[in-house]
């Protein structure tokens, strides 16, 4: 059983702390014009007033870090980049979240930041190891690891620890500390194959044996194409913390994930005396 | 790690296996006139018609077996006891969980009933134990085992196992078999006590770790005194599920819990291609 261990990521002005021993760490994903055709189109006319609004909304509803997609299909990604995280850095002080595929995007991100960001993703392809570590190491940034590589995502969860071993030596050996691999475990839909939660967690199970990192994972994925998905959200991401994810990617507007969240929190003794449990029942009842 | 056992129940036409390899059993907790005082008032006036709705309703969202409870203050419970499952019975087929700490309707109970029932049940205390233990035997019934004695109900999860080790023991020793025994490892409110869930989870693994039982919980105790209960006992019913719970006594009307065993299950591979999950949701819009 491997300790566990602690990443730290900052901004300018915060420190967040992700550990089995803390709060569950929420990562907010809608900064994202992924599939959400109204931002993009604010995008490409270079109107960031929903990427204002969501990250003070998911901020506010108890977002610890931010993550930033700035991927409009044929835009100048780099650029974009820069420019969405200038405005999400005007309106919260929270870390944040470099999401890119594209190198030079995440590099220009990292120029740009101050503090301590996290980098979304690697994974285990070598030409993705090759890419993106380098520029992880040389801003002194923390990294999630996909548990995927040439092949696709691995059936079992013996095969998703393979990668993510190979991820975590990749980058130690390349002087970034084991602490800042963050491990995705990966999240196939259920609507597709019965057996996804369950690899899924055993796959945390075992990283988490193996290594002791902190554990990702996007809460949503799971549920693609069944009926009534912020439930099946909201069991699966308890469980996953129980398991011991520590920083799920997810939407904290939706009510029934985040009081899941903190939920889990609550029933794993991470919240004494229930404060955060009330303190967030407050916001909702004055929303 | 002790092999996981499997409980099978009975009503005349039904049987329900209790198992980590099947889906969660919900045990219905609604035919219980404590805390409800409009049922203590239609039971003292001989009027059956909540029971017959509160037993209809809970097997059409999703009950396996009705917990059936007639402890009205002043009342002769066996009579009571035999009336109530009557008319349980006349409206339901599935198997009933006869629940008392009054001996004789207990004995009353298990004369009536044809099948094998539950019986709710027995604790650490000597006394419990010498009265309710041979009546099970008897009725070749099975029985619930509280993680509690004379001393109350234990701290630490070490001692709720102690507690269970000599239920186990105590039942075995008169014939009963192992599997027969479904232990609840009790849970205080996490309102006093934060470290609450932690410990009733921590109890369920070691328990089962040890003896590959059963597993029953009431799932909204842990809640009480907190606001927004139902998001509490959701998230908490599915680490549970996880922790290996496998028969949380609870109310399947309230959506948030029914939908959260309903994908705890999911997320376990317990619910292929989804079907379960998929009818209670047409349901869910059907009503």
């Amino acid at each position: 059983m491997a300790e566990n261990l602690k990443t730290i990521l900052s901004s300018q002005t915060k420190t967040v702390e992700i550990s089995r021993d803390k709060p569950t760490v929420i990562i907010g994903e809608r900064i994202n014009p992924t599939g959400r055709k109204k931002v993009q189109a604010a995008l490409e006319a270079g109107n960031f007033d929903i990427i204002r609004q969501d990250a003070a909304d998911q901020v506010a509803a108890g977002a610890d870090i931010l993550d930033v997609n700035a991927g409009v299909p044929g835009a100048d990604e780099p650029t974009l980049m820069r420019q969405v995280m200038r405005v999400v850095m005007e309106v919260t002080d929270v870390p944040l979240s470099i999401d890119s595929n594209n190198t030079e995007a995440l590099k220009a991100g990292l120029e740009l930041y101050e503090g301590k960001a996290l980098v979304n993703s690697v994974n285990g392809e070598e030409r993705s190891l090759q890419a993106v570590l380098g520029p992880v190491k040389d801003h002194g940034a923390a990294v999630i690891g996909l548990c995927m590589d040439d092949d696709g995502i691995p059936e079992t969860p013996e095969a998703r620890l393979a990668v993510a071993a190979r991820i975590i030596e990749r980058a130690t050996s390349l002087g970034i500390p084991i602490e800042d691999v963050i491990i995705d475990p990966l999240t196939l839909t259920m609507g597709a194959d019965s057996q996804a939660g369950k690899i899924t967690l055993q796959t945390i199970e075992l990283v988490i044996k193996e290594f002791g990192v902190n554990i990702t994972m996007g809460a949503s994925n799971i549920s693609f194409g069944l009926p009534d998905r912020k439930y099946i959200n909201a069991a699966s991401v308890a469980m996953a913390v129980y398991a011991g994810a520590t920083c799920p990617i997810t939407n904290p507007l939706v009510t029934e994930i985040r009081t899941a969240i903190l939920a889990a929190d609550l029933t794993l003794g991470r919240d004494v005396h229930a404060m955060r449990w009330i303190k967030a029942y407050r916001q909702r009842k004055a929303a």
